[in-house]
């Protein structure tokens, strides 16, 4: 160890003498190969989402529904990477400086940084992607159990194609957000959580709750607690990849240490999420509630995402904490409005997604608590009355929910013909 | 994001002034530690396809039979380390430039870059080791439900003793395929995919099919398939992780495009297989299959494995699409035919491995058409013909199958004892 | 291929001019991104340890526990990094050179470098965390189907914050056994490993067996086993990563060699713990026994952590092996005592991890048996007794053990009321 402080202390000392982010440079081609390598490392561990998500409804969705609930996800992961590639990424970064809409960008794989990040275009396509994934298949376990698996795809090919790239390119392709207002959100709180979850709260009041969900005693038992557990740590590892890459450059000191900084406050975020969560149905229930606690570790991932880099360590518990509680309270606030999601999307994503985004002005001076009222409202109202929009078409058109025989059989059954006799 | 055009700009302008490739280099250390990390991580990344085929047999085949399922495939990567460091990956390597054998090439996980490729020879053993327990373990989920624990573990201990590397040797390691014919395979469509499925296929038609297969009305009700789903997606990771891998250089900022590329093209073949498989699947009868979908998603990526590089994006997803056309197809094809082949391994990694190398020429314009079929028919045929003999041998000496009452049971009970009363 | 001969060239001559430690430098930052880069991405692949021993303890306990072990892991992932936040961290290395305890460090995550080694503190802090998760999650599945959710949520925060970094500090923080005796134990085989299977060989003397365990006959049956399986391959993939980690720095030719050999010698150590543990059973019971192989592969993992640098991979595959025989017989041999082990915990992590640092001598000549053998008695000695202290002030103040009718219940229906009627 003693060898290497040779070296640290030429680093140490760039350091000292100038701010971090301008500090001794590696070369420019270790800078390219740096960054290209953040994008896809932190892109590929976020397609562990899909399996957490899948997981996370085959767990929480009664059993006779698992099947359908893996099912749609692999099928939507696919729906949303056809959609973002005809589609999506072009209006994101095709969007006017500083406008709502733009032209379509052309771009091909091997573009070299065609927005002038300092990457090649399938890199930070790749991580694009996984975003858009992220936020689509945040719809899929709120209309867990009765939702047409045709409709599903459909709606999350729209979203996929038009709903989540136009509001994500007013934050994050210099549209409005960025241009007018200094929008923050770094990791995707609003862009994605919050876009996401207001999609599957959109779904969840065109489609209508389960059959007898409110009239039997309480919400059905969870099938299989385990696989859920383990989607929420897949989900969770997701998600701090997602956080970590959203840092997009990785070629300076100053960097490294914002995407250590980002991780560990992350890490905290989640355990205060947890924990709060624990806490609370200890407290109201007198027994823990292990799906509450699950989506508890996700909500404090979504409350730091938006700014995981200013806050203390006991800032970014607290604010996780807060997520926790938002879960915790969430979940019967909606059932109370009659409202079934079935997994818990909304409070998880919306509730901690506009919580995270609007908690930014206090440990991030440069965040004005206006501009992230106005971007929050922004992007989740666009996302809401778009994807209410597009159920409503769906429920009219080709019907957006299966037939009551088929829900009460379960959708395996119906959509896969599991448990069936064999022809 | 400003600040940033600086070095950026530095970069854009080496790579305009020179072929991406060539473009102002990172320190020699920078380009042996990146390529290093390169090999490491997509080893490590691809270790998870052993976790994935295990959920993916343990979910497909009847209950009963997870947990030998799951044993197999950590017994088996076991086995398949045991044999690469003693032999295997002396073969692979060894082999005489444009031969057909060679040598042991003698070698120590010390070696600094034993065959002038830029990295540690620990780096590309585990890399090799990794591809080699890939190609030994889609033989397992082919014979689920009646092979012997013992007969399957020596069958993988030869094959990846012998038989993979020789292969492998051919195409990778300087051998006859690269020498004479310039055979490209760059991700192991043929030399991982096709080689283990064949090997599969042989294993299937030696020892038959399960007992009652084909005298009941059709295959057996999957037992877990939200198991399969997610053993699918590990796959998944683990082939984009082989596939990015496979580049082998990170030194350039050529080779940061080109893996970037790689993922981008994988990533949309991936979604054209699990596409195709559920447009085929509900159209033909008339609902969604859970298992074909998830092979398609996996044939998708074998097939975009041979080369991930030269196609437009549209093309990578139509050469996905048609890999999840030949899974569709593929089973049913086999049950005509009385092979009994479990899980799908040789529609979704010997047909579509076959697929993949074929269809190289149509965007690789290096490669011909003619060299890809002598590849493929050499590659495919040794390894059917060298697996086929291995499972005679063994057929005919300890027996390849287990007793009709043990498999009636299911293989969880005979082989483990679970489910008996404890003693 | 042959395009990189020329820069590889480069780097081989400056192998060869000097030792490969001092060889051609890169520069400053890129040495501080790099070794940046291999805490942060192992720290987070570590992080699959909470999935996978939830999944171990899922599988292996009774069914009716499982959802309690999942909730069990993340709420005790969440008490860690607490815990860790608060106190343990700056215990850790605010030791006194050579000495026992120390101040309290300061520290905040942006601090570049706080103990010399050349990566930014937030990336030290989330590996180390890490470290401490695995070696908290190791107690529960020991203590599975009895103990009390709130006080094994206690014991992890005193463990996390005050037992395991004391000790860790003696060995990695500079203190005694660092300065004193340069004890060996890169990876953790007696820090980590060895304490927290202490910690839990002391937890489940303390609370006792679980009800009936040894008058029925021999252990209750495997709930779930494909999950058992699946949550070994996720420590497998863990224990890698923490491997890796522990070189700590990623700026130089050597490191990487150094890297790519520890993995190389990790897999082939998980591989001949695994094939032991396989045979030792087929041949004692004359059938496999999945949960032993299971133990048997993380068994060899844990055996190679102390020293996988120095030994040849035949010598790191004998290491493991012998790690997958104390797995076997340690686990019959715990229940002869009457110690009730619900997972084989201290088989896996304490005898491995103590035979692990007690053989580097045997490969690494700078190691003494002696040193070895004080640092393995400190460090087990302090973890068991603190720890069985914390249990029994647990024990005599709020209770370790649930009621016996909750216990022969199952935990998931008290703890969590799944199973019953919704109210």
């Amino acid at each position: 160890m003693i060898k290497k402080a040779v070296w640290i202390g030429m680093a140490l000392a760039a350091v000292a003498s100038a701010s971090a982010q301008d500090a001794a440079p590696a070369s420019e081609s270790s800078m390219f190969l740096f960054s290209t390598l953040l994008l896809l490392a932190c892109g590929a561990t976020t397609f562990l989402a899909a399996a957490g998500f899948a997981m996370i409804e085959a767990g929480l969705a009664r059993a006779g529904n698992a099947a359908v609930a893996c099912l749609k996800h692999i099928a939507a992961a696919a729906a949303v990477a056809g959609a973002m590639a005809l589609c999506g990424y072009r209006l994101l970064y095709g969007v006017e400086p500083g406008g709502f809409l733009g032209a379509f960008e052309r771009w091909t794989p091997r573009d070299v940084d065609p927005v002038g990040l300092g990457w090649a275009s399938a890199a930070d396509f790749s991580f694009n992607l996984l975003l858009a994934t992220l936020a689509a298949l945040i719809v899929s376990g709120a209309l867990a159990e009765r939702v047409r698996l045709s409709a599903y795809l459909m709606f999350t090919a729209v979203f996929a194609a038009l709903i989540y790239p136009i509001g994500a390119g007013w934050a994050w392709g210099g549209g409005y957000l960025a241009g007018a207002w200094r929008f923050v959100d770094l990791g995707g709180s609003a862009v994605v959580h919050a876009a996401g979850g207001a999609a599957a709260l959109a779904g969840a009041l065109v489609i209508g709750a389960r059959r007898g969900r409110y009239k039997s005693r309480g919400a059905p038992p969870a099938g299989d607690a385990p696989a859920a557990a383990l989607g929420a740590l897949f989900v969770a590892v997701a998600l701090l990849a997602a956080i970590a890459g959203a840092e997009r450059s990785y070629a300076a000191i100053g960097d490294a240490i914002a995407i250590a900084t980002r991780l560990a406050n992350a890490q905290l975020a989640a355990a205060g999420g947890a924990i709060a969560a624990l806490l609370m149905t200890a407290s109201i229930y007198r027994r823990a509630d292990a799906a509450t606690v699950v989506n508890g570790l996700v909500g404090g991932l979504v409350s730091i995402a938006a700014d995981p880099l200013s806050p203390a360590l006991w800032q970014a518990a607290l604010i996780g904490a807060f997520g926790g509680v938002l879960v915790t309270v969430g979940g019967p606030l909606l059932d109370r409005l009659r409202i079934d999601d079935a997994t818990g999307a909304a409070p998880t994503h919306l509730f901690c997604g506009v919580w995270g985004a609007l908690v930014v002005p206090w440990t991030n001076a440069d965040a004005s608590l206006l501009a992230q009222l106005v971007g929050v409202a922004m992007l989740v109202g666009f996302a809401f009355v778009m994807s209410a929009l597009a159920w409503l078409v769906l429920k009219y058109s080709i019907g957006a929910r299966v037939a009551a025989e088929d829900e009460l059989a379960g959708l395996d059954s119906s959509a896969l013909g599991l448990g069936e006799e064999p022809d």
